[in-house]
């Protein structure tokens, strides 16, 4: 497999951890996936010193039926064991196969499970693979990007529906409930976060748990979910308001949010920096008066997991490359009265190639449900 | 809260590791949530050595409105910059209380946070807390029980409600979706864990992943589900027969699951060792000629999280104890056929009170459908 090829060679050229490296072992559950292109809860993933890899799965608990598909040049081996670890066996394998060496997650592995494959295998010397694997996730091959659009579509639809039913009288619950429904309805695999409402003064919240308060005249309502298609996670934010006339302070909030948000997606174009793209957004909202408002980000990247590198935020290393899937997601909140977050998944994208392509295009017009 | 002073008493007589600890930091989720009584992700629980407990939290992403409750006596403070570790944080607390050494859950926080607390303060002694949380949450108090009691509930009455509907021609996929929907209905946080919906010959299968194929006459049908309520998870699993006369197999098949269910459930007695459980389940189907359709456990602890302690396994130590909640899920199935599961949630409980409580009061009789 392509990628596992290019994580080797990598591997091989790098010395910056104490020489190049014989073996590599991957532990962390996205990491193994995107290397493996199949869900493996609990494997460990093993490229050995001989040009072999191996994934090493755990004992089951009873015959099993998986979700995953066969893929080229992997052997897969399952240990009998109830006791036994993925790691410390792959750990083995690789030193049967050769390694004097093996690189590990050491963001991933335990203290526990480093030291029993420490202590199993005392003449391997243990690495770290830094976020190796994380890296080369960030900008997404044309596959990953296709699982990405259908993801955004499914969420479209869902909410799309949403929008053409009665809400008034409804609780936040119900209707996140009726929200993840509908995006397994359109075949999303589930959501690929918890889905959150607010509505009134907890509309604006970026992490709100679904209560049982109800929609009602007069609130903005506000939304976010996505689904997960394949494996890959896409978000969307809205904000509407209930019934005919939205009030002036509804107005003017939303609109400011609308234009820091759009600031925000226009700076994303290769080459830019991530702290750049974040103070688009955020200057706008700093400029009148909400520099509180914000927290610590406005954007993230998506793929195999919701919140993955790259982060817009003040403090955020590096630039953005083309074919790197990211939020735009600034919100506020006035404590009492509630708020706005409007949400977009966009991939930049070059000028030449038109610009940052917005993968949620439910409309962001000011919408009175 | 009692749970805290209790661990902080077993901390303070252990000289395991190397002496008396001054401090413990805990860091695996679902203990941090037993010794705090709210979710609390990322977060990170200190007992300092002056008798304080604080829970570090990170940083959001903007403003927060959590589904927790004040916990008396638990100090909280929230980490401001993206870049902080919850786990540094609490280390540096530690130190600055005065503590010399500090106990860490070795099984959950990885080599990469070690070795930053360790950075951070290099005086600071760090020893290992083993699994001494999850050893006390094995043992649930009547809070506990309550909650897991309410969780089988409305695990009962999604899975009757489901049973008085009309089955054939649905999809295993649908079925599924609908189980989880009803739990919500009744008031579950949430699935315990991905229901399984297995028909003709997936049925039988222990990690069934819902597919397409729809429900047929003569099939037999199995589910698995449990809600999630206050945290704490249940499960149960039952197998049903589709049309009106079960073919003389499958009257066969079920009766023996159920016997080797049957004899598992009556060994549930404070005392019993864990793998003696496993055998009195285990020596009906070994006798019937499905020693390998077993995987390597017969049942296992059930609470904050759905497979944890006890084990019940021909490997297991240790012996169940009054009040231990646990399942009880032996299953065959006969490849290209289907086959029969049975899973049930029980507390144990001595002779005298009445020996194991069921939790989980669906029918266990082979109804047809």
């Amino acid at each position: 497999m392509a990628r596992r090829s290019l994580l080797r060679e990598r591997c091989s050229a790098s010395t910056a951890q104490g020489g190049p490296v014989d073996a590599v072992l991957v532990t962390r559950p996205a990491n193994v996936r995107y290397l493996t292109g199949r869900p493996a809860p609990g494997s460990a993933l093993l490229l050995g010193p001989d040009g072999t890899d191996t994934l090493v799965a755990p004992a089951t608990d009873g015959p099993y039926s998986g979700g995953g598909h066969a893929v080229d040049e992997l052997r897969t081996c399952q240990l009998a064991g109830e006791e036994g670890d993925t790691a410390v066996a792959a750990a083995q394998l690789a030193v049967s196969a050769g390694a004097d060496s093996l690189a590990v997650e050491e963001h991933d592995l335990t203290v526990a499970r480093h030291r029993a494959i420490a202590a199993d295998r005392p003449g391997l010397r243990l690495t770290g693979l830094a976020c190796a694997v994380e890296q080369q996730r960030v900008v997404k091959d044309d596959e990953e990007l296709s699982a990405l659009r259908i993801a955004a579509e499914i969420t479209d639809q869902a909410l799309g529906e949403l929008l053409e039913s009665i809400l008034v009288g409804r609780t936040e619950r119900h209707l996140a409930l009726e929200l993840e429904r509908r995006l397994i309805d359109h075949g999303a695999e589930g959501p690929a976060f918890a889905t959150t409402v607010g509505t009134g003064q907890n509309s604006g919240l970026a992490r709100h748990v679904p209560t049982d308060r109800r929609v009602e005249e007069g609130d903005f309502l506000s939304v976010r979910l996505g689904a997960r298609y394949r494996g890959y996670r896409c978000q969307i934010g809205r904000t509407f308001v209930i019934g005919t006339a939205p009030d002036d302070w509804q107005i003017e909030l939303y609109d400011l949010v609308f234009a820091a948000q759009r600031a925000g997606r226009e700076a994303l174009l290769p080459g830019i920096s991530c702290r750049d793209v974040d103070r688009a957004t955020r200057q706008v909202l700093d400029a009148a008066g909400y520099a509180e408002a914000l927290g610590t980000s406005t954007g993230h990247g998506v793929g195999l997991e919701i919140g993955e590198d790259p982060r817009l935020s003040p403090a955020a290393m590096g630039k953005l490359d083309a074919c790197v899937p990211v939020t735009v997601e600034p919100g506020v909140h006035l404590p009492g009265r509630g708020g706005v977050r409007i949400d977009d998944t966009l991939v930049v994208r070059p000028a030449a190639d038109g610009g940052p392509e917005l993968l949620t295009i439910t409309t962001k017009e000011l919408l009175a449900l």
